[in-house]
């Protein structure tokens, strides 16, 4: 760990608070590989979840002993205090944390005494020695404590004595930091400030904040906060969290280095924000949001036709930042909303010199295709087979295909199973061949390739590793136009090609065979 | 218009900076549509778009004056100050937004020096002259205007003088408020308060705010702004916009009325905004986001069984503010990580009282379902089908299926088109039907109504409105588990149900059958 791992602490949350979101669930499996991932972009801590609460965070931190080997960060079990009326000693929960290997154990309390009475159903007095209690226990077995003051703001509203007597008992019991919790998510950036400063002021405790986005202000909060002497920021990868949400740990981090020169994290590694942040996504299987701050495919990507025509005059006329301090791309997007500059600017990214005349043809493709429901935004491969075909007079093809068919059935007492003829020309000969997969666009891959495979060997090393089915025109269900967008992988870079029509196994056949083309194409290159 | 509307103005560009989005292109009805739907959230000022400059735009303005009645707010039209060396009058681009009808012109103007000279390519002073004689020129020919001084923020950074130079000649002749724009989105919070009250202090002008949020700062930005002075705020519903899109509008007046306690709304109407918000998204066809501020399905929805059971004391220990302020509501979810709380608390919200004994099986059922992929959050009606399943010891039926086949294949010079063969006992008989559609799911649905349409003669109402697939298994492509979510309605009231399987016609088929029997049971209750 870097020195600055002591001065201003980098907390990532995502495998404890950033699993509370709708619909995220992480196999214990999937946490190693979350933490691996965060772990190369610097942050100082990683909190793993809660042992002892939830067998599978018990068993996320044994393996962690023995398989995860942090290069920055170190590990952080999330628990709470003692309960009341028990010795924190005797306390299982409390031993689990004790237990975990991690290196620091991470008390979350309840500042607001509604809440104490309410919820945890005992007296503010009892409240604050388990709080005294479990600190002091941890502290004499050898951990490092930080403190989660729950509900922080709206309990120093409703009673500020009582919510800074938290924070002061953690404090001298020997917590090192009290990340004061906006726990709600209802607070604004002026309010975190003056009760931050406040806190700062009258305690001297080390202060960390933990915000969430329910006013779309959690990056704005968390800054507030350090602005007002905050030294430990906590938040998740890609925002992740319940409701609306945490602090996205990265969009935090890069306003503080890249806005406010503070450096947060070892040097070089907020450039691998954008690879870390979408990996992440990979393994949450949440798709990434394009429009993500720093991260985001679209957070760079340039679609006005005004702008497209400046850009090639000075980028930094359009853009706040170096897309390349957090590893993303500038990107000119092909719409029908952008003008032939913007096409030409493309051909110019994929190696194309394009005149004039081809550029008007281009674009006019473009505009015809984007109407009916083609994006060529998304899918690069199916763009640039468009503008070879355009250069070169000729679509780029491998195969020639006279008809295929698909049949799904149950069988009875079995799953159901898909197989797939496809009838094709291909090296001069005619090839007919049936391939069966457990889905349509399953089996369609799999006779395609099985036909072609002896002619084009390099196609074994193609995987389709994504396959994304929209309706175009909700409002009609499945009676509507789909658009299927297909990643094929040759194991070393990938690529996107898009297929349209009403028939969603007609599109992704269309995707199939483009994703299968464009890699070939690549390979006789 | 209310009073609201011309001391704070609520300034929508949904239409125009909005749709500059990736991914997101509308139409002249969905423009027509999209103005129809945010009228409702009563906001003041609706930008259409930039006539003259672009044929769809032309065309909304045209047909905005025909058939666009709108209540509480007045249409904008969005251009550019004359081109130089031209007279504003002799200008087409000017003529055309004189012309539009709108009630307003949002005229922009370059602030930043260096723009003006590497993208304009003009001096500085006659970028003056086009502002003055542009402002001037539509103020003779009656028309109220309003300024957006583009890449206001870095101007003033980089030539303070000339940037408030531009906001005073626009006000000289004439324009009612300058917008400073954060154009490339990279400005905090603190910043922008001090350079709006610099400019509040200094010229007099009365000042806009117009947000990007490529620092995940739009919304406080846009508050920041106000606080320092700002009266009239430019944003987008649902957070539209270029790279990583503009100020969340409803986020924005949500934070203003309920946290500032500033009414900028008619009274009333912010109720109206999480309806507001998805209706847009529905004819956007951008999914919403569900961890949108305020709106978000997710916003109010708690998960964690240690909140599950302190909501039962206080909901009020767990939520921000009322989710009925904005029209949203609190959601229980079912999920492996809630205890028996969510459960028995879910339930409730369904009708049943459940006892400890049934809790405990449908946890462990829903856990074990879960595990394997299924997923209740977002597919009530399937757990509420699981419920009942549970409480009536059967499962409800209506049909008793026996197999199915469902076939897609390729006509020379034609679209692919789906045969469907359903074989299923009903109402005491065996039947058999053949179904055809433009795509797999169309066609068993087809087969399904076909079958059951005389003994159930309700379901003509059933349309299916919304398919969605997801992989849950990415990195294996079209050979990993699928899940697939269906949303029926029945003209009243529309539910979800779910469907798993590694066959993604098979998933869609258990989803299919759950969504019809479900709503048949809603006709039997």
């Amino acid at each position: 760990m870097t020195a600055t791992g002591d001065l201003f602490h980098v907390y990532d949350t995502t495998l404890r608070d950033g699993a509370q979101q709708e619909g995220l669930t992480l196999s214990v499996a999937d946490k190693l590989a979350v933490a691996r991932h965060i772990d190369g972009l610097g942050v100082g801590f990683i909190e793993g979840g809660w042992p002892g609460a939830n067998p599978r965070d018990t068993e996320f931190f044994r393996r962690a002993r023995e398989e995860l080997h942090l290069e920055h960060a170190r590990l952080a079990a999330f628990g709470a205090t003692r309960r009341a009326g028990l010795a924190a000693a005797d306390d299982p929960l409390v031993a689990a944390l004790r237990d975990s290997g991690a290196g620091v154990v991470t008390l979350v309390a309840k500042s607001h005494d509604r809440h104490v009475e309410l919820a945890l159903r005992t007296t503010l007095a009892e409240n604050l020695a388990m709080v005294r209690d479990t600190v002091a226990h941890l502290r004499a077995e050898g951990q490092r404590v930080f403190l989660d003051a729950e509900h922080f703001f709206d309990g120093y509203r409703d009673n500020r004595d009582y919510a800074l007597e938290v924070l002061r008992t953690a404090f001298e019991a020997g917590a090192e930091v009290a990340a004061l919790c906006d726990t709600n998510g209802g607070m604004l950036p002026g309010w975190v400030g003056d009760v931050v400063h406040d806190v700062v002021e009258t305690t001297g405790v080390r202060v960390g904040i933990h915000c969430h986005n329910d006013t779309g202000c959690a990056v704005a909060n968390t800054l507030a906060a350090v602005d007002a002497g905050a030294t430990h920021v906590q938040g998740t990868l890609n925002g992740y969290g319940e409701r609306t949400g945490n602090a996205d740990l990265v969009t935090v981090v890069a306003n503080l280095e890249l806005k406010l020169d503070r450096q947060v994290l070892p040097a070089g590694l907020l450039g691998e924000a954008t690879r870390v942040a979408h990996a992440v996504a990979e393994v949450t299987n949440v798709p990434p949001a394009s429009r993500q701050p720093y991260v985001g495919t679209s957070a760079f990507a340039h679609k006005a036709g005004l702008h497209a025509s400046a850009i090639k005059v000075d980028p930094d006329l359009y853009q706040h930042m170096d897309p390349a301090g957090v590893g993303n791309d500038m990107r000119l997007l092909v719409s029908d909303m952008a003008g032939r500059a913007s096409i030409e600017l493309k051909g110019r990214e994929l190696g194309f010199e394009l005149g004039p005349e081809l550029v008007q043809r281009v674009t006019g493709r473009v505009k015809d295709l984007e109407s009916r429901g083609w994006t060529f935004e998304a899918a690069d491969a199916s763009f640039e087979l468009l503008l070879l075909e355009e250069v070169e007079g000729v679509r780029p093809s491998y195969v020639e295909v006279e008809s295929w068919r698909v049949i799904t059935e149950t069988r009875i007492g079995d799953d159901a199973l898909s197989e797939a003829t496809v009838k094709l020309r291909a090296g001069g000969a005619r090839i007919v061949v049936t391939g069966e997969g457990n889905g349509p666009v399953n089996a369609l891959d799999a006779a395609l390739r099985q036909a072609i495979s002896q002619l084009y060997p390099e196609i074994v090393k193609f995987e389709l590793i994504d396959y994304k089915v929209r309706i175009l025109d909700q409002g009609h269900g499945t009676d509507a136009i789909t658009r299927v967008l297909i990643e094929t992988t040759d194991g070393q870079r990938s690529w996107v090609t898009v297929g349209v029509g009403p028939n969603v196994i007609e599109a992704s056949w269309h995707a199939l065979i483009d994703g299968l083309t464009f890699g070939l194409r690549r390979h006789d290159a």
